[in-house]
């Protein structure tokens, strides 16, 4: 009857900094068992609210409710529906019930168990009832490990417009179990692999040159080569949010591909691309708009396109006509007067964010990459 | 054409200190023709949503939204369903459609023009609206003059409990036009009042004896008096505010009166007495509260009793079987182990957190002063 130490599958630990509001980011492998002592000063003699859906609560519910059973004084679950169309406020207010008829208090958490939808829409939860309660995330997709679950954002959607009602609200912790990840679909890996590019695209060149020669380890989720990936990720993320939590600047970088990305979403009314595929396709035109008006060496382009496709990313453009792409460019929030704002990578591992780019710009690389295709 | 100078009608100006959440409340009498010039940086330019309900539309509405349209780029105005029934996801999710109607942008204001439940709702709404958008608050009854639209706590009702929904978000400003109480009924004047008294009695004395010498001047609202009351409160409710923003302490000596108060609303079905009759009542339940465990002299539960009673507010405890009060203070969250939560002044000007009083002898100060009414 041994009991691991708390830290010994903990691979790395990162320090998101925010003043009072600051909090750890533990990865390791097959740590949801040792929750109860890694999240100890957290949850404690307190009443949790695990929040996920069915599908993940049968593959790692359990698991994480059993460990969290042994610190805290009960672990009530609630599951909500799966899929992007159900982050919602109907579904929210399901959550605001299910908080109250489980007598949830201040002191209280709420954890989110599972991909960005758990996460966003948990975390909403913990940031409005009462006025805000504890809150923890445990992201179990690749994407949520690498970005929805650090930073704050929490959110649901409105018909009119995604992420629309939300709020920013830092969890207290963040437990990443790269295990999870094993019964997570290849397409899912792969979607959140484009973040990870993302973010070593505009962040990290270490991690970019890492990526080209580890591709294989990680893709087949080896835990050493993952851990490193993922924490490097977060490094990255936890830096831009210290610097700016709020998104009044420098944060709008983490957008990288994500105008053009945006455009390729609403044009195949988000039927056909995972979120992180049509990133990656626009992070690709974000490059050739910046060799256009910044002279940007067309060799990261090149990097970049071979990168994403060794990780079996699309990297084509869709084909619709001038006039569509110029309608949801007019459409999009980041269009003002005529110019449209972008993240335009400057070199790999760095990015900046430039609101002079001309409509007409944007439009050009759109024609010549789809004449590329 | 000579413009009036901004500050021409404001009498009184405090600021709540906050580090770069910080805002001022001006006050004054007549000054909604104004709001153009007070609060031309917060809203200049900017796309305003005015909220608002029907009745206090029509009595202030007009002259706010044509003073804000001089220097706004635009002002739409969304009315609630008047009454606290109405104070809820529902009509919260209404508010919603109403921004994305008319295209609310981060830049945006929300404005609340009303009472308590104007604010809460309009101000969790621009808490919540793209993750937070600019809020401005402009009370139109006595109770958020002095209390609600200062401080930043917003929020709608659960069916299961009052307030369960929210968050804290700071208005950018407060605007308060003691001109708009005069179409407000007694009864209302009256139950702001007795806010007005709570916040003399627990933090400022010299507040208390102005009340006591110019009270029939203060309920005739001339105005010099009224913003001289209105400041005071608000200089009181800014400190403490400043001291304790997300109440994980001394904010909660705000609650004085509201122990004995929420169970008097609760055995009467909230039918009974508006919200600030029952406080009134639940003060001096406290000040004998305090007698007892504190040797609190009854002078002070006197000076009490007459200023309440000026005010025509009531003072006779309601008749109801002692099991009842037992059971309404066991369910209230400020009970722990037996033990109540309550505040208990010290002196006029003075109250402190207690959380040490045994339920038995907050039920002898029922059953005493029951024998008295
Ligand atoms: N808050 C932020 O900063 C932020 C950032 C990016 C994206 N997001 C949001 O995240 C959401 C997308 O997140 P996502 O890509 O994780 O999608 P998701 O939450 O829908 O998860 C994808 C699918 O994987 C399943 N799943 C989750 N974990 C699993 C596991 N370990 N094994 C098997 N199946 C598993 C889910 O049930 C779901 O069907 C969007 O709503 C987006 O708006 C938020
Ligand atoms: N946020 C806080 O810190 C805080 C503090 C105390 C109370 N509250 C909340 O405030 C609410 C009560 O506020 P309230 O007492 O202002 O009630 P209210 O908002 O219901 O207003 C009372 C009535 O007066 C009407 N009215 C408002 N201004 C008027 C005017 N100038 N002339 C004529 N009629 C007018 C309203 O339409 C309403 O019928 C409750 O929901 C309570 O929870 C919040």
């Amino acid at each position: 009857m041994t009991e691991k130490s708390p830290t010994k599958n903990i691979q790395a630990q990162v320090e998101v900094q925010l003043d009072e509001r600051s909090y750890p980011i533990y990865i390791g492998h097959d740590i949801l068992t040792q929750a109860h002592q890694i999240l100890e000063s957290v949850i404690r003699g307190k009443k949790i609210l695990l929040v996920t859906n069915n599908e993940v609560y049968d593959l790692h519910g359990h698991t994480l409710q059993l460990s969290m059973e042994k610190t805290a004084q009960e672990v009530q679950v609630v599951t909500i529906p799966d899929g992007e169309q159900h982050k919602n406020l109907e579904i929210l207010s399901a959550l605001y019930d299910a908080a109250v008829e489980g007598n949830l208090e201040r002191s209280s958490v709420v954890v989110a168990l599972g991909g960005g939808i758990v996460g966003d829409m948990a975390g909403l939860l913990a940031a409005t009832y009462m006025r805000g309660i504890g809150f923890v995330q445990v992201p179990t997709t690749l994407l949520a490990q690498v970005d929805s679950s650090v930073g704050g954002k929490v959110a649901v959607n409105h018909l009119r417009g995604k992420n629309l009602i939300g709020a920013f609200y830092q969890p207290q912790a963040v437990l990443i179990d790269t295990k999870t990840l094993e019964t997570l679909p290849e397409r899912e890996i792969n979607a959140g692999f484009a973040e990870v590019i993302k973010t070593a695209m505009l962040g990290d060149s270490n991690l970019f040159s890492y990526l080209e020669d580890n591709i294989d380890n990680i893709l087949k989720l080896k835990p050493i080569e993952l851990s490193h990936v993922i924490a490097a990720c977060c490094r990255v993320k936890a830096a831009v949010v210290s610097a700016d939590e709020e998104e009044h600047g420098i944060r709008a970088i983490l957008n990288l591909g994500h105008t053009y990305g945006h455009a390729i979403e609403t044009l195949t009314n988000y039927q056909t691309y995972r979120h992180g595929e049509a990133v990656a396709i626009g992070m690709i035109a974000a490059c050739r708009l910046a060799e256009k008006v910044n002279n940007l060496t067309p060799e990261i382009r090149e990097r970049l396109t071979k990168l994403l496709e060794k990780a079996n990313l699309p990297t084509q453009f869709p084909l619709f006509p001038r006039e569509k792409w110029q309608m949801v460019f007019a459409l999009d929030k980041k269009v003002k007067a005529g110019n449209v704002i972008f993240i335009l990578p400057e070199r790999i591992g760095s990015a900046q964010i430039v609101n002079t780019i001309p409509l007409e710009s944007a439009l050009e690389v759109v024609e010549e990459l789809q004449k590329d295709s």
